[in-house]
């Protein structure tokens, strides 16, 4: 079926339905959207375009390309089956359909090595869908934005890898959600660390799930899932628990470089390192205010080879409904964990698993919770006493008098053709009071207020909303003079 | 299954896979995307965001909001079978999924009455699906995307759908398209017409359809498939012609009022008085270049109750592949025809039948044709010598001499925090030449040449890069002399 058969099956039928007399059924059925959707109004979408505004110019001022991949990929990239004959199904335990969604690096990933590309630094911001039960209430829903940048690349250590917690920092602080911190950790120093502690290497993933707990669950919780639950010796748990405790930045990664038994794991040592170059990096950028070298974090995807990191937000404030219930029982949308706003790391082996030749291309990345982003910044703009404006509109062109709409429509269109956004009534005879009201409305700053003296004159009369001062400007400098007088809209 | 649970999955099977040594099956996968789906480069990406950014902005200058509602509608809505005991099932000739693309106002239609919505005017754009069939040889993809501009509310008869068409004007001029010409005309007057030549009332729609294929078929071959296969008789079918063959402008409604025929159609005459005064205020908005009232246009959409009019591109140029394709047997992806990049018109019914209790909310609006701009601007992208930039940057911070790493960095952090778009080598030593040589790939402007003496200073060697013109800035000048030299990035 095309979509012009389906456009005329559409409308044949509903007209159809006007003919049988709706009227009856019509009353039974509640309109809405589809389950786990939502619309979004002109103010959800103003907030929207701001976010996106702030997070696009960021990645731009960094150099970065944007490519899109399609919102779903063939069931073989996303399970990493490839060929007829292979004697495992990896799909046993996970039947993705074409809708989930993925993380988003692993078609970055798919795209890098079906087009051989080698280095990019690219962002990507798309919907993504979700075919699992949606939960509303919990602010999941079935469609929803992911956003993200990464830099791909055999490159010399931790550059790139400062510059994404130099985007996280921007980002966070362009937007103002309040005070933030941004965590970091590295894999390896993580897998060091188990080994060293003397966790079995067949238990490092699991006891790595549980350390990712301390976010929302206490060290005693923590170490009684790991004993009793994952059978770990109690010495192995205390072990993890003194380091799992350190904070720090450059120093502590200096310190346990010293330490007798981190500094005996070759891959901790490697990891210690990175992280001591990374802080100088980060030390250039002056961005290690928000920066903590936190040996407890442990983001779940077992992709990262590398640095990991997660940015959350430290304010005491009242926390946005969505984003608190989020955090309750689960992970937020991108992956990231409570009260978290921005998340990556380094995987250096992806783009290998998928490249016939298994070339390897070193990767690393952010994503930003955009969602939540999203309703942290609705929530302030409910709160805040600021109206959110939903269109630009520089100036209202009104009258005051009768039959002049021919001339407001001529005016209209000149200031149009010289760029500027303008609105006019689609009425012949509208009062000059709702004309007014629409500009207090919606926040039109300006009116250009046209008369039979005004035409006579040559001139037009501008007023300014909020002051209601009025002076006649000619019409050849009016352009100019509300360019002027809206330079910030 | 939660999203972390599903990226921790994908994890442990990507894991596993490398355990088992996947090699082997590897060379039998060939990396792709799902059928009829594609990924778009950074160069696309580029090309896409021009486009939008024209759109977008006339939109706004023209006061227009942002709304989105969810890619997926209830059945329900889609066929307006509301409430369980409906006596007709209004699905068996059409199966709607949730997936399938529909037209656009529907789910506008079904907002506006949903949030009692009685007056707006906003843009939506926004990917779509299709479920049928793929056919990318011809265009047709499976994701693709939708613009529309609409303006709901109950006005005095014309300013609205004047606007429309000069919002066609504006962008169709802005993009540099080539030459065009927006066809006008109004279901009413095609009524009328019908009815005046002697179509019975229940073959008006059929016969209309056919009419609608003019653009692609000789009259001749029109006029045989009214009266050999629709039954019409050879009078009326000859009455048909002479009427569909006039073009003209208000002229021509002028003259068709006084016409002996239609003037015995209230319909026509409605119509045709409205017709004029559209005319009358594309005169005021200096549109009517290239705007033609043409008989011959009957957009398909059954759902349009006044004006319709559609945008056809009448360069002589070659013709993009993808759009040539598409015309040669079917309507495009937004449902216009043959070479046309926009069409749209009026339909005062549509949100009354969605509305509980019947109200209507009078819509006129467009839809812009945006993947055949695309792929119009693509090819003529690709048929220009001129680059298409990817990135945005104003400026490399590049060094001749070795060890300077660490103020490339710093150098440029400064300059992202002053809002300068900047990039970087992420090499500890790179070659001059390797960096200028990323410059000229990429389009940079600029190159900041940080060296020893430069330091000792405190100034910049701020190279031009197409004319290799070099001269020192102070660091405190810095800033402000790339914003002057790449006003324009």
């Amino acid at each position: 079926m095309t979509v012009s058969q389906i456009d005329e099956e559409v409308a044949k039928l509903l007209e159809l339905k006007v003919q049988l007399g709706g009227d009856e059924s019509r009353h039974q059925f509640t309109l809405k959207t589809a389950k786990g959707t939502r619309d979004y109004n002109p103010k959800q979408m103003a907030i929207r375009e701001k976010v996106f505004n702030t997070i696009i110019s960021c990645f731009k001022r960094h150099g970065a390309e944007n490519i899109d991949t399609p919102v779903f990929e063939l069931k073989e990239t996303l399970t990493g089956k490839y060929g007829e004959d292979s004697k495992y199904d990896l799909t046993v335990s996970f039947k993705p359909t074409v809708l989930d969604p993925t993380p988003s690096q692993v078609p970055f990933a798919r795209y890098l090595a079906m087009n051989k590309v080698t280095n990019i630094k690219r962002y990507h911001i798309a919907k993504v869908y979700r075919r699992d039960n949606p939960a509303m209430t919990r602010g999941r829903y079935r469609e929803f934005y992911q956003c993200d940048f990464d830099i791909a690349g055999q490159y010399d250590p931790m550059i790139p890898d400062a510059e994404c917690l130099k985007i996280v920092h921007e980002i966070l602080s362009e937007l103002e959600l309040g005070d933030f911190r941004i965590k970091v950790n590295d894999r390896r120093i993580l897998d060091g660390m188990f080994a060293v502690c003397g966790v079995p290497d067949d238990k490092f993933r699991t006891i790595c799930s549980t350390v990712d707990k301390l976010d929302k669950m206490s060290w005693e919780d923590v170490r009684s899932e790991m004993v009793k639950e994952k059978g770990l010796s109690e010495e192995a748990a205390d072990q993890i628990g003194q380091y799992v405790s350190l904070q720090g930045g450059m120093d502590l990664a200096e310190r346990l470089l010293q330490d007798a038994k981190m500094s005996q794991s070759k891959q901790a040592c490697a990891g210690l390192t990175d992280m001591k170059q990374l802080f100088s990096y980060l030390q250039l950028f002056q961005v290690t205010d928000k920066v903590v070298f936190d040996l407890s974090l442990a983001r779940g995807l077992d992709y990262y080879t590398g640095v990991i990191y997660e940015a959350i937000l430290t304010q005491t404030g009242p926390v946005p409904v969505a984003a608190a219930q989020n955090g309750a029982g689960e992970k937020a949308e991108e992956g990231v964990s409570v009260g978290s706003v921005a998340g990556g790391g380094r995987y250096d082996g992806l783009v290998g698993m998928f490249d016939p030749k298994g070339r390897k291309v070193p990767c690393v990345g952010v994503s930003i919770g955009i969602e939540r982003v999203f309703s942290i910044m609705e929530q302030k703009a409910e709160a805040s006493a600021e109206k959110v404006r939903t269109t630009e509109t520089q100036v209202m062109v009104a009258s005051a008098q009768k039959n002049l709409l021919e001339e407001r429509l001529r005016l209209t269109a000149e200031l149009w053709n010289a760029g500027i956004k303008a609105e006019v009534m689609y009425k012949k005879n509208p009062k000059l009071l709702s004309q007014l009201q629409h500009c207090e409305d919606s926040g039109i700053p300006l009116v250009a207020i046209l008369g039979e003296q005004e035409l006579k004159d040559g001139v037009v009369k501008l007023r300014t909303v909020h002051s209601r001062e009025e002076i006649d400007v000619s019409r050849a400098k009016l352009v100019e003079e509300i360019k002027r007088r809206t330079l910030d809209v």
